[in-house]
């Protein structure tokens, strides 16, 4: 079982809290196997860099800056969005893996990082090259399948139920009637992000509190069916706030605030977003109701300083998991997370499961946790969501502000002709 | 000097992150003063509460309560944006006041709600009834004069940075060439908190970090300026950052983003708001790249979790001090903060300003801190701003998230005829 080469590592799509959480857990645990695995790669910029074999050598990082790493959002060594789909990429990869002789290869990365992964594992197979290739699972969305959840969804959970507990304070304090707060999150095709922010809500104001209304994905929006909800909150509440997917689409499969209709002095179409596009509506069709709209676009999945400890403990874990994996003979699998059921207290290890079977699955929010309404969600998601926010980072500030970690990223020599794309 | 009678504090205009810790300041110096203050009075959405008589005792709230209201955004007591405009309004003010023998009155508000404070002040001497008015700043805009700063920018300025700084990460990390970020942030009139952001930048990168462009309300927005300059950034930038006031305007006046040309299904005009705009109109005339908004909105003034704890212990100081004054036998003044200068660290001392001063002015932001691009700030302002950022509060966490105070708020007994307004 025992294989002696290189290590290469690498991230890809959307930065999360956390994907630098995992790359910490793999070069943490990678140093504990100095004799199958001399040196350790970073590949920068994904596949992306790798094909240009832009690698470096991640061994000679200061245990400062891999303690940091923790708790540092962006990627470290930066993404890409690119799948390899040219002709010749993935034989351009195995000329990088060899030439370097690297024998453990670890993807931080999605759905579609996950398929690249499987396509570099099945491509060694068929050449004979043995190269262990184990996945490390990341995405904001929380829908990966196989997988209980995934890194950097908690994070990104805790800062958004925490940003809706504050901002509903802020319009609880307005002392107006009949004020609707609107808040645009991520999630594209899944309504994971949206449904979490039901965290939000204290224990014992239960459904009176905010938010009110979430629209997820998953349900087509019906534009009378949602201003019938903002009026029956209003009745009883002073402000209603919803949180909405920037994904959802009416029943035509048409995006929220996409309007075409709309555009500017170019000619171009103003999409205002699903935030914005509720604003408008809200306060053309009820009388007397002000509305206000926020988005937080990209400083959700970077908003490491509110990290979940849960989330960074986890995603360091896999990252763990993934090398000793490899050591121990895996290959063309991702690390997963299994919460452990059956105790008192929330509890997960981590388990393998085929590349080839995360690469094309999506897992959707489950029909039977969205509420009879079609705007809220059911108790058993929050006893899923709820202990993957649990836990706070102790975050270094240096002059007012977090201090994060920069890689000294030592250039490894390139020893190939530059690949032509 | 010595007055005998209670005291009646209430909150006015948009929240802060403080706005809470000058609450609890006045409410812990006034339980100083019990010889001379036998109640401690709240009054219930600013004047707007105290016109209808609803007043909730102060001194019934807890210990641990009172230390939470520190860190706890919105505004314990509500707020308003009334100013008291109408026929009676004053002379009702008062006769409250009397009913409940109040003669110490602590107003924490922006300028129009010193405005408010000045009228009451000067109606009571007026009658010949004694009653001590002292204000108490508040604004995250930092557009109150007289004053170094106001309790409220530091925090907000803290939390706006580190959303840059963690944003530029996020940016840097996706390895895509001419990607334009652009976050607007608030301030209608005055430029202060998008300046603030230049904060984020780490030292030792100077202008080549984000944020890149900063637009102000000071300065009217030039398309073809701002093109060129995102031009420029982008010769040495694989991304530009743009901050962006949500109140800049254009050479004829017209807010960024209002755009009435484009309306809804409704034939209301859309507002995509001014970074919506600017992310159509870098897409639309530069070739090639891909820019991205968000619109912090409400959450950012109500982001206690990252607050600025010089700000909290500043805010409240000045509660503390407008007691002191009121104590003292002064009225018709405001506290203000005065940097003490020639020292080689930060310190700040409490003055007072009389109220009719205050609520007349604005103070916008200096025109020699503007770059000679019109596009940046200069390094006085760094300096100005920087200590309003430091230190961290301790922010008690509870399932997850911050836990926040919630008053009693136990009411008053009414002694007058409900108001008729």
């Amino acid at each position: 079982m025992s294989l002696q080469g290189n290590l290469l590592v690498a991230q890809s799509g959307g930065p999360t809290p956390v994907i630098n959480a995992s790359l910490a857990g793999v070069l943490t645990e990678a140093l504990n196997h100095e004799d199958s695995i001399p040196e350790i790669f970073g590949g920068l910029n994904g596949i992306h860099g790798i094909l240009k074999e832009d690698l470096v050598d991640l061994a000679a990082e200061s245990q400062l800056t891999v303690r940091a790493l923790r708790h540092t959002p962006g990627a470290a060594l930066g993404t890409c969005r690119y799948k390899g789909r040219r002709p010749g990429d993935f034989d351009r990869v195995l000329q990088v893996v060899e030439a370097h002789n690297i024998r453990y290869f670890h993807y931080i990365g999605g759905n579609d990082s996950q398929d690249t992964a499987f396509k570099i594992d099945t491509l060694a197979k068929e050449r004979g090259y043995d190269l262990r290739v184990i996945g490390v699972p990341k995405t904001i969305d929380n829908d990966l399948p196989l997988t209980d959840h995934c890194p950097g969804y908690g994070s990104v959970a805790k800062y958004l139920s925490a940003t809706v507990r504050e901002m509903a304070l802020d319009n609880a304090a307005m002392g107006q009637n009949d004020f609707v707060s609107i808040l645009e999150v991520m999630g594209r095709n899944a309504g994971w992000l949206a449904a979490s922010t039901v965290l939000a809500r204290r224990k014992d104001k239960s459904a009176s509190d905010a938010p009110h209304i979430l629209l997820l994905p998953e349900v087509p929006f019906q534009a009378e069916a949602f201003v019938g909800r903002v009026l029956e909150v209003l009745k009883s509440n002073p402000h209603c706030f919803v949180v909405v997917s920037e994904g959802v689409q009416d029943e035509a499969g048409n995006y929220l605030g996409a309007d075409t209709s709309s555009a500017d002095a170019f000619g171009h179409a103003v999409l205002g977003g699903a935030g914005e596009y509720l604003r408008t509506l809200v306060e053309s069709r009820i009388e007397g109701v002000k509305a206000r709209s926020a988005k937080l676009g990209i400083a959700q999945r970077a908003a490491s300083h509110l990290a979940s400890l849960t989330d960074v403990d986890e995603a360091f874990l896999c990252g763990q998991a993934a090398v000793q994996a490899a050591v121990a003979g895996e290959s063309g699998k991702m690390v997963v997370l299994a919460r452990i059921e059956g105790k008192d207290h929330y509890s997960v290890k981590t388990a393998l499961a085929p590349l080839g079977e995360v690469a094309n699955g999506v897992k959707a929010f489950p029909a039977n946790w969205i509420g009879s309404d079609r705007m809220s969600v059911e108790l058993p998601f929050i006893k899923y969501a709820s202990p993957l926010i649990q836990g706070e980072i102790a975050l270094p500030f240096e002059n007012g502000l977090p201090r994060y970690a920069q890689l000294a990223a030592v250039r490894v020599k390139k020893t190939l002709e530059p690949f032509k794309s």
